[in-house]
């Protein structure tokens, strides 16, 4: 392959020229793409200040390409009488032309500013327990995510202009309606498993070796449909999945003394890298491609984790192959094995939480977001607020803020609206499961016959293969025939644990 | 380190209004330059299509960018009374943009889709030793270069046109010169060589270990100066150095069955990437940042990679190391490790050559490059014209086109007058080292005593600390304090070989 400048087609129509712009800012978007990647994977530490400064450069001329008045007269020409697949292109680039041109300028310098010292200084506060030192970036944090959301609009709550941005459609009484319908359930399922004795699962933890967790992992990352011709697997501090391409999407992982960190943080990861993999390959590098969002996102990172990975059919095949890679687990059976890589502990870190105790954790956020957007809780009380909160959902209680409320990166970033996906995600992998049961049967015979790729095949048909052509609330009813709701989550959940641990 | 919108400060001036133009279009070469980089490196052979078709457009983008009315007004405005610094930077930038405007954009587009089919036809005919079917690409390639130097323009040879683009400054006359000086004493040294017993090295060949050769590599490349603080080295099909700051400046390497191959071109590779590595922080990411041409590069690579790598006091002090590396060497003692690493044998292949040997093989190339360009040589009589000439020089002839004509990929990229620059900054590489010799008396004892930091830091003084400051022809006076001339060189080289072959 050479590189060749690539020339205009002539512009025959506003349709063709804007797909012209929209190419060209997917370029800067994959540039930015691999800058990041790199700067997680490979980057030398003496390249991180030229890669702020490029990947800051590139951001502003993306933004400055997309908000310029060609792009908006392109975007309003091409709308009239837009059919098909352009229809839903156009839908989905006026949302973000919407987002982008909504706040001012000067409120998004503001926050990039902001957001970059409140970074620093969290990273401090956390490493030294000071919630102070950080408390009044959190205060103008949120008091910016307030003007941001004035400036976005909403109807009824001034949450939903925030959650919006990452779910499209959602609204706080979705997440209200959610979390109301999960909070006693999973309290009440926290509390009857902690009575119970408690799985043992020192066997797993040890000096585990990178190059042998590197190939099981590959393997079973592959096993489920992952395409390495059209990916890979890098170590980096965090998990991570990124992409620029359905030819080139690359997944992140690490290696920790738990051996069950790395197999499902991969699964996980391999999860979202197959629903950006098999987009269409007619809308690769266009609007249309890849993920509808946040939520439909780690509805599929959670499928593969969980409800395959962490299914005792998935180890009854796999099992043997993890023995062989360490001969030091010999002695493992599978129904040990599966009760550990299931083991519910109530815990202070949301990203160590098991399956069970994990919307709990992010329903307490989401409840703390609510409450200091709307000013019903100031940033000062947040501490004593977050505590009480674990206390009482999840029966522990935090000795240091570090462990309470300074562990999320979110909250320094701006990024206010975002937890609520993480929980959507997990509850509406079991509605599509439930789905999937309909049409394949009994998937727990399924995966045991090691028929991964009927799982894959009806996720790639009903899901993977859409793109972002449909809104989330709309694919939501296609793929399961009915809206979000929360009964396949609970009935999943509580019926799988209930066996583990003989409730 | 976060990511925020970055802001253009007021434009006060001119100038700095070019500047903050300047840092979009280094943002745009350091996207280009880093998914080059991943392509040869880590991308996922799915990645291709997606990649070329990025860079393509970030290439254009540049190119628009660079063009445009605004940033050739911003140019000329800024060019008014400027001195020191800004006057330099713009004396590089005029320069570029004169070479990137002369050249219309229907002759840029035909070159590149040439070139593009010509690589894809080469590898095949390479592969099929079949050069008629190359021919006609070939025979096109140099059409378009004559009207590209027509174009550009030149004052005495249709080559000053094409050599002044790798090389500013340098002419045909000055090529012409320097081949003319060294054509037969390096025909005389080869017969010389030829006549006496060849050096068996077959002890360096075998399937040495790849991790042993990395760790290797990486000692001695940092042992010279390298800062992995700032790069890194990877494992490429061809080595090769790129970067795109300072801070992060990168070197590929291979492994092959000779353990010569990785460790010289790891050496030559640093030499690049120091040169690269101590630019002044003040010029990073501006156009004044990096090496000043490709002659004076290819010196500092030639410098570390054979007048320090291949001389024996090197191997006094790292043949120790490497025996610890590859026990099978115990038994090696340095002056036979030294009659291996500089042995002379005429060939077929550039890029195999040795020290003596290599300037032959580009002198072949420069006079069948002038003879095509002026017509004196049809592409037709190219494969016979090429075996003469090696029959000549080297007193061996191809038996197929393959290890003929046909083993360069420059030709089939539109590259004709690249060729004479390494031999350049072969030639400058004794010029430079004689030079030093006279500010730090007898290199060999500097070599081996360990002080590679006084080498490397005069480089860094005299050459590297200078970036574009320069033309290469003013660099070359300053640092030598005379012009360029093959006088060192054939001093340097014929006493060395001498020695070695006792001739």
């Amino acid at each position: 392959m050479r590189f060749m400048a690539a020339t205009a087609p002539p512009p025959t129509s506003p349709l063709s020229t804007l797909k012209m712009r929209l190419g060209d800012m997917n370029a800067l978007h994959a540039a930015i793409g691999i800058m990041d990647w790199d700067m997680q994977t490979y980057m030398p530490p003496g390249g991180s200040e030229a890669r702020a400064q490029h990947v800051s450069r590139l951001m502003r001329m993306h933004h400055d390409l997309f908000t310029s008045d060609e792009v908006q007269r392109l975007v309003e020409e091409s709308s009239r009488g837009a059919t098909g697949d352009d229809a839903a292109m156009l839908r989905v680039v006026k949302r973000e032309l919407d987002q982008a041109t909504k706040i001012p300028a000067a409120l998004v310098e503001e926050k990039a500013k902001l957001t970059s010292t409140a970074f620093d200084i969290w990273v401090k506060a956390r490493a030294a327990n000071d919630f102070k030192s950080f408390a009044p970036y959190l205060e103008r944090v949120v008091e910016i995510v307030r003007e941001e959301a004035e400036y976005l609009g909403y109807k009824d709550h001034i949450y939903d202009a925030l959650i919006d941005l990452y779910e499209e459609g959602a609204t706080t009484a979705d997440c209200r309606q959610m979390f109301d319908g999960i909070r006693q359930p999973l309290t009440d399922l926290v509390r009857a498993i902690a009575a119970k004795p408690q799985v043992d699962d020192s066997v797993l933890h040890g000096a585990w070796s990178e190059p042998a967790q590197k190939a099981f992992t590959e393997m079973i990352v592959k096993a489920v449909g992952f395409d390495f011709q059209r990916g890979r697997q890098d170590k980096a501090a965090h998990p991570f999945c990124t992409g620029w391409s359905i030819g080139d999407i690359r997944l992140t992982t690490r290696y920790k003394d738990n051996l069950l960190s790395a197999i499902f943080s991969s699964l996980h990861e391999a999860g979202h890298g197959m629903y950006e993999q098999f987009s269409p390959k007619e809308w690769d590098l266009t609007p249309l491609c890849g993920g509808v969002s946040l939520g439909l996102h780690e509805s599929q990172s959670r499928t593969w984790e969980n409800l395959v990975g962490r299914s005792r059919a998935f180890w009854v095949r796999f099992l043997p192959d993890l023995k062989q890679a360490f001969p030091q687990l010999a002695a493992l059976d599978v129904d040990s094995f599966y009760r550990m890589a299931n083991k519910v502990q109530p815990s202070l870190i949301r990203v160590e939480a098991d399956e069970v105790t994990y919307n709990l954790h992010v329903l307490i956020r989401f409840e703390l977001e609510c409450d200091m957007l709307t000013g019903a809780l100031t940033v000062r009380d947040l501490p004593e607020a977050w505590s009480s909160k674990y206390q009482t959902y999840l029966g522990v209680r935090p000795a240091t803020d570090s462990e309470g409320c300074l562990q999320d990166v979110h909250w320094s970033g701006g990024s206010i609206g975002y937890f609520p996906t993480y929980s959507m995600g997990t509850v509406l992998s079991f509605q599509i499961w439930a789905s999937m049961a309909r049409d394949l049967g009994d998937l727990d015979a399924v995966i045991q016959r090691g028929d991964l790729a009927s799982i894959h095949g009806w996720l790639v048909e009903k899901i993977y293969s859409q793109g972002r052509r449909y809104t989330p609330k709309e694919l939501v009813q296609r793929v399961t025939g009915k809206p979000f709701e929360t009964h396949d989550y609970l009935k999943g959940l509580t019926a799988k644990y209930a066996a583990l641990y003989g409730l």
